[in-house]
């Protein structure tokens, strides 16, 4: 099963032609999730090949500019193709009182609703859930209410070995129970430990999304063991102050966040428009998290 | 004295990462007048290395997202940069109603003011001038009130013959007035015909924006014998019903404009994206029009 995220654009506040502002996609099993929204979105959706029409589920982390600037050419951009399936977004509360308004002013006629979920800034919750995946909303730390989002798989069926299902003529409504993990008892009595029929199947995978966020422990606990952690790290140590004022993060407190919560992964992004070179903001987080790798628009990273 | 045209997207309502939605600088001797303003259109200005600073008048033709999409990223940037300088949008009155709404979700200080001027759809208007340059909105056919915008540069002074104003001794104050275009009477009483001071200046020069609008003769008699045209070419001759029905243009009926209005030169945009290539819709025009060009992102044209 895929389970991917693609960097659309990894900038702070402006945007440049060659790191757009915010935007990335999960890729879980060709189920698309995009996740905040800035200028040219569309335009890097396009550039990456992801087609419109996978995309159903919208997550906003706040309500800056560009982190949903880009809503409004996506969706309007829907509307001209036809789109035809609701869409859901998962938002502060006022992101629809901005879209009520400017509705007014699209001309096309929309064939889909457009279905809000309010996200709450005070504690986790989860906000979507279905057969393969679970999505948290968290609070962090920033400006204005602000919510970070946690992607994990479900833990899979156990693998049953094949060549037993023929050999020992397993009945199919065994098979299922077996694959729940359940043992085995046959015709004549005799019960197989379920270890013994089924192998693991591959450990379920996590995704945690985190920007914009000043240093903020609390989140450790939500993101703790995943598997790939996306923090913000807006500036270098020497504009701590800076970070600490915009109540953005460092790459090395970013770094630090990734140490304690023991993420297998860590990828950095939304620079200030100041780094034009990325390896000396790289430099700083891998001094304290060596798994680190540096967003830039179009990275895939499978995870 | 530079004028010229800059492309910085030339695609109908959907942009692609090869051609961004619709706006374009005209520069008039490094005062650059942003026409348009598509989502993505600051990541262009940066592209082309057109200084953020140097634009401080906006004109929208009509209030169609990809015309208007991304007003909000650039003001929000030039409100990061820490911009002083007044703004000027020349625009529908609800251009100044969305946004009244959605300053109030801009966190940072704004230190300029945002001045509005509304167009007139009904009829021809001079909407600005200075020492230099006049522009003139006028009515196009489209679906909602849209305006066209006539750049026109001032006749300039005549240029006097450097050598006779130390051979013939003439007096500063003199200079002026034979630069307007007066005759000039030495002390002596005698009378030099100014064509015999001076030659002539540059002609004006004059540059007209029509997109979005139907094919629409009114239009003829305003850009008359002007020196270039940009005029929307949505679609080629086979879907000339579409552009009825949307109140677009066709690359022949642009072309007829042209010709009829006898401009010198005319470069056509707002492309279908089903033209990947440009060759046909641009063969199209020219059948009518021989000199037509095909706007392309980054294009310029000095006139």
């Amino acid at each position: 099963m895929s389970f991917s995220l693609t960097i659309l654009g990894c900038n702070s506040a402006m945007p440049t032609p060659e790191r757009f502002s915010t935007a990335q996609v999960i890729n879980v099993s060709e189920h698309f999730f995009l996740i905040d929204c800035g200028e040219g979105t569309q335009i890097q959706l396009r550039r990456n090949k992801i087609k419109f029409g996978k995309i159903n589920h919208i997550f906003i982390s706040h309500l800056h500019g560009d982190h949903y600037f880009g809503l409004f050419g996506l969706i309007s951009t829907f509307i001209l193709l036809g789109r035809k399936k609701n869409l859901h977004i998962y938002c502060h509360p006022e992101l629809k009182n901005i879209f009520d308004f400017l509705i007014k002013y699209f001309t096309d006629e929309i064939r889909f609703e457009i279905i809000f979920h309010f996200l709450n800034y005070e504690k986790n919750e989860i906000i979507f859930e279905n057969d393969k995946l679970t999505v948290v909303s968290f609070p962090l730390k920033h400006k204005v209410p602000t919510c970070g989002f946690l992607f994990r798989e479900k833990p899979r069926l156990r693998n049953i070995k094949k060549e037993l299902i023929e050999s020992m003529s397993i009945p199919i409504k065994e098979i299922v129970r077996i694959k729940q993990g359940y043992d085995y008892t046959t015709e004549e009595g005799k019960t197989i430990k379920n270890r013994d029929l089924t192998i693991d199947p591959p450990p379920p995978k996590s995704y945690a999304y985190c920007s914009d966020t000043a240093y903020y422990e609390d989140i450790i606990p939500v993101i703790r063991d995943i598997d790939l952690l996306y923090h913000e790290a807006t500036f270098m140590n020497d504009m701590a102050e800076s970070a600490a004022l915009t109540s953005h993060s460092t790459a090395v407190q970013a770094a630090t966040i990734a140490k304690k919560a023991n993420v297998k992964k860590m990828v950095i992004g939304h620079y200030s428009l100041r780094y034009k070179d990325l390896q000396p903001v790289l430099d700083e987080a891998r001094s304290v998290f060596k798994n680190t790798i540096a967003a830039e628009d179009g990275l895939i990273i499978d995870i």
